[in-house]
């Protein structure tokens, strides 16, 4: 219920055209998500301009098309589009301006915002298979307007790789660790930065990886403090959260 | 290798004193951690009078105390014991002026510092029997210099006293939502928040709760965004993790 | 043995037309289904018109038609094929008059029996990729005489979705709650009704959902009262226990 | 909010005492759980001269005490309190007059009502040794106001022990199937009963039991229909569970 | 090395021929399978006309050709080939005269000895699904010379049926029992047989069936004595102990 | 329902004392184990003189006695309790002449059994601490009536020490093989012998053990033909089938 | 930074050409990695015409083309592909003269080097199956210049086998024991031999084996000493290690 | 069989005194273990003087004494007792001089040889709590007569501690990476040096670490070269590799 309807309904009982109890009815049956849950609002403010995300796995080409259409109705001026294969990508039709990001699994429609002027999001990953799930969470923090550096296939098993970067791990707001295998490298960064980790395992292994299971396990169990943990390949995720953090602190300014 | 021994050895080389392999033995063979690691420097600065940590769990009394005047003849003003049973507490010398707080089986020794005053960290749990752990998030983040709001028992099975709460938990900074049993309480909050929500899974339950994992995959299967997960009953690291988002957006006003 | 073919053995025993020694034989020998199991003949008559079930998975078309064709001759009224492809269905003889619901994946034969009057099943799900199993517990409870009420995509990360809808679910005689990855709908729906709630897991999600895994410990560990759990995608069990209980209360008015 | 005090808001309104903008604020405030959640009334209502439950684990003697007198002085008729070990319930005040049950770990404050007419709850167990988690819903279900039938050491092992009772499975309105090990017991009475089965795994076993997962898995891959899961060793859950659907058919009447 | 190998050395030994140091090289290196380990022998011995069998799968047409070629060389008067594909068994040369058993996934090559006179192998499965693991077992054991008599789909769910054929069951020799889902099958028959169960748990099922997990922990567990376990869908297995079981009972007549 | 019942109640139908419709109600209540199960009369008749088996565990003392006494009354020779503690053994009155054998948590109450002449069972464990469990299997197997020969400590990781013993696993009728940590004595033992050997995986070990899964899943895996698995530490399960194979060997003779 | 660099520095430094502050700034920010690590100059000059390794699953043809075509440039005189398939391994250009092996799935470009003077690895394998990862575990062995011995196929369910080929095993400076299903290999190998033996569990196997879990802990718990283990399926990681292993010993020669 | 037995069998052979057959039948039924396995001898020469092994878990200290006593008789020079607790320890009779290491739990009887000249085995550990698996390991190496240096508490969130200590890892001869949480030191130092590194997963730490599991995964899956796992807290075991795989090397000098 917006505050409009609740004065009008007010407003009603105050001259009379409506009874107390007919107003005690209005009130009551309204749908709780009218009812000003602040967030909603909140967030329809915040959001303007900032995208809003469609999960393309399990959606056709004509399913994701018709839900952009509707949103661009509605004056959305950025949608991302995850988890979207090159074949569905291709099938979408030519009328919607698809910026699509193979690597990332990722289509953008409408434009990318300029990034907030402080924090960077260092996204570091273990080794090159991990690839598809940092572009996922690079492209994710972009869209949502980020600065993002990208310190790929920096893995534990060459810690010197790691080091040669530790500048930029050192100067990040926010860093996204992905990994597979043993996912030791959440807690190696986790003891080289004073900023929040968010640490991706990935499937990426064979063998006793079970799939991301060992990368999880190891992740929760990171000795370094500020490191959490989100779901397995979970990129999206991750750079969601780091956008949500690096830009909480760069709106405070 | 501080800066002045560095430069003590360039003088000398300057000056003739010492011959250039032997320097660079010198630099060469100087511990890695002397070579201007910016983290800990930057560190030590960054917690100029802030708590050091000690995990209690695994030492006996008389080390613990070892520890604690150890790190006070360093000056340093705040030190957390975490994981500290009543026996030890009471087994620790009264020569150390130890704050005991038994529901978080945390000990303080120093000064607990002013919060800082833009940011509440809000800690929910889903029932009465997760207590001990969100004490343990909770006097883990005060001791670091942050404002606490408990929301204690609001778990989704009665999800109106979370609702009628929501107004504490929309005008969070940051939420550490804790849980055992089936966990749900990290997704509901983080549908509910626009902010970062750290969830903790707790061993508490029995049956096919499997000592916390049902809570643990459920809290990284969280369908909201902007959830991340941290060990099960690891409400000292959900306490950390929360300051350190809480304090980098206050510190950066 | 039914009670006919006793009665004319006694009859003949009495009559001295067959022997004490063989009249013990005979119904000694007779299987014990024949034995007057209650449950057999109940079922019969309660059964009267009502669906009989082919669970369609690992039984191609010819198998499948063979079946149906051997039931109507025996008068089911009402046939219900689970777990039936597309792919099957087309093959399956156009003698037979088969009503597909391909979202379902059933199909059915004969005709749907009217609702019972009193008690709704709300089927409720926690997002759009639970339908296919949503739509085999909403049929299966449909083909068995239940009015069904579909709640789909009230999913826990937007609680207000789920609010909007509780007068609904209030009232209810059953619910089915449905969902996959953190499965937290069994517990909010839970805690919100007085009516049993069915929890169905599925195995939608990936990473640590471990194929339903996760939802599955989630729902057996709902710290609501009043819920049980079925198999992992198992729509037609919970639609069928659905009706069951739905049936049950409207049978003794 | 109750009904009463948005009158008083909306008469006022009505009356110019107060304003449009200060009743909105007023409305939108009041915490949710005051909006007329139809259950929670409902549920006063409903349980009106029903027992309360507290679950006992974790809480200690003087802690039930206090919950149990103020429940007392809000008139409560009956209080069931699970998980109480014989120890706890000796050190519970005399003052309150406690009927201790040791077999299922419960206590009762208050009188049990008389069990409604219609419809018996069938409690069956596969060994001696799931007495305890059997007791524990039986009792439940009889604070509850249920007529309940036991029938103990029935498993699967000796097939005719079952048989040998199939009159009082055939006529039960719930069955609640108990046991470890194996749990084979839900899937034979599943199949021999046409009424709700509630399985309940137990951690009676050792070895390759893990604790009760073999019997949670067995139950809930039952190939009956009918047969619904809770929580291994959960008693209270079951009878809970089956009060809920006896009493739903029997108020039906 | 065979016996008369050794005679030989110790004959020459004896005559002078060999030296002693060198009779001690040549026994001390003998490979120790000629050693004379009884089991090989007798197993030679006592194979006589008994089936020789080869793993099919991992092995191509031509590589199964070739090894059953060399054994009919050796005289080997029945092969038995399993988890042979139709597509493979149709690559077979038909220069070798092959009985392919589809449902089986058995080829067998020469003849089917008679079956040993006393003692039958009943093969009971609980549903249509274990069919193809039932055939291995029961192809198996009628190749290794055994009377098998095969009671399919006699499930636990509706235990008239097992009952129905109780004779059966009680005369038999050996039991396999052949179950997936619940796997309850092997502690009915267990529970009603004196003889050893073989029990097979199977891959059938879904969900929380965790392909044959749930099947294979529940006849661990089994509560009727007599009954033991082999791998999941391993009817081989369970066919070669029964006839194992089933021709010591006869041999020894 | 005896023989001589029904023979009475056909005798009445007869003679025209009971009517055929009060007939009929008499013979189909008749609870089902009256009905002639087989199995149930042949295994009294042939357990004439042989033990009877109490479960020791989660029984007291008393309980125990009682049972005892009860058995004793109905002619019971021999009785075993297994899981029996010292502790209990101590605790039971010295009215019963109770033979305890410590290390197989054994109590013999009676006399035991003549061996059945042919067929020795040999009993082979990996390791010293296996010894609990491998007399649990030896003092079942003796008081049933089987000759036994222990064969312990006898572990892969010495297999020469196997080897040393090989004659006496050639000649066994049935192995049971025990063992802990990795198990792998069921498949060497298996690839040595033509009989059936009886795998028991016990809960040896640590770490990586985890409580007996490694053994079991080894076991369940092993490449040699013939040999079956009982649960973990299931030593009674394993002596109890041992002696059903050695004995129906011997019997047929 | 390598010694020249240091040295130009301490040079410039001595010479007045460089001010103190600004080499103390050149020196630290030199990348780590320049720092003089010196496992990296080590490996160099070790690995001086040794094998380089290329990781082939997960990257395409022209990739491992271009990665192939730098290392040439670069002087290294073999490369070592693995986990390249056929197919792959056929589009790669003919420029390159590259040595496929199938059976290994490993590619070699440039010249295999003469295996070291003393000592054997020897490749033991449990089955026929077990050939792919024992290849590429041999191969790698081979092309790090090492002399391997392959023992396939010598099963502990035919410990003869594996006894008769006992002198090899003796006379090896490392043993790769390669196993799936119950993986007791290396427990009977581990007895035998006094040399180090690298464990590789195999995903062969079905049902219990989960995909080599069975495998890996039967090794992880293997009673011998001297046993350790790799990943599943990591025939290379086995391959490298003993050779790592083999050449240290020869090299201290 | 030793050669002197065998070289008087066949010289009675020569001399006519014993019958070919006679001899034949004396050499076959000569156990296994005395055919000559040149295990065996090598062993108890190359151990002379070296320590033999007690595993003291699960044997009381009169056992213990037992065989000490025993092998002190046989000339054993030095004697190693691993998991023995202080408690058991001082139940041993001070007869027998023992040196107890009580951060080990390890009693050593008997002198500790002087190490091997070349090799030293380094033996990290991530945290304080791996002290005592560290301990058992170190210890086994120095009574096997390794020279050991220790490096504690060098895990890899703070990975500066263990690069400044990165000279003595690069000159190990074996590295013993001991870590328990998420196990990560071992890929990290397998990055660092050229020599094999023994992982130990300790059960160190909570939650989620499942009793060391998480630690052993990672070490599985470490993507470093070079790296094998043993058992969680198998710090004899790593203890004893490092051992044989140092003193190979330094015995080939």
């Amino acid at each position: 219920m917006k505050k409009e309807e609740l004065e009008k309904i007010l407003k009603a009982v105050k001259n009379g055209e409506v009874e107390i109890d007919e107003a005690i009815d209005q009130i009551k049956m309204a749908p709780f998500r009218d009812l000003g849950f602040a967030k909603i609002d909140t967030q329809r403010e915040l959001r303007q301009g900032i995208a809003e995300v469609i999960y393309g796995e399990g959606k056709n080409a004509k399913q994701i098309e018709d839900i952009v259409k509707e949103m661009i109705r509605n004056n959305q001026k950025t949608i991302l589009i995850t988890r979207l294969s090159k074949e569905k990508a291709e099938d979408i039709s030519p009328d919607i301006n698809l910026d699509y990001r193979e690597d990332a699994q990722i289509g953008i429609v409408g434009e990318i915002p300029e990034p907030v002027k402080q924090g960077t999001i260092v996204i570091a990953t273990g080794g090159t298979s991990d690839y598809r799930v940092a572009e996922e969470a690079a492209v994710t923090a972009e869209v949502l307007g980020n600065k993002v550096l990208r310190l790929y296939d920096v893995g534990v098993a060459g810690v010197h790789r790691l080091l040669a970067n530790s500048q930029y791990l050192i100067n990040a707001n926010v860093v996204i660790a992905i990994a597979g295998m043993e996912g030791a490298l959440a807690s190696v960064v986790g003891g080289m930065v004073d900023c929040p980790v968010i640490a991706v395992p990935t499937s990426v292994g064979y063998g006793a990886s079970f799939g991301g299971l060992s990368a999880l396990l190891s992740m929760l169990n990171s000795c370094a403090s500020g490191v959490s943990v989100v779901n397995i390949d979970n990129g999206f995720g991750a750079g969601y959260l780091a956008s949500m953090i690096n830009q909480r602190t760069s709106e405070t300014v």
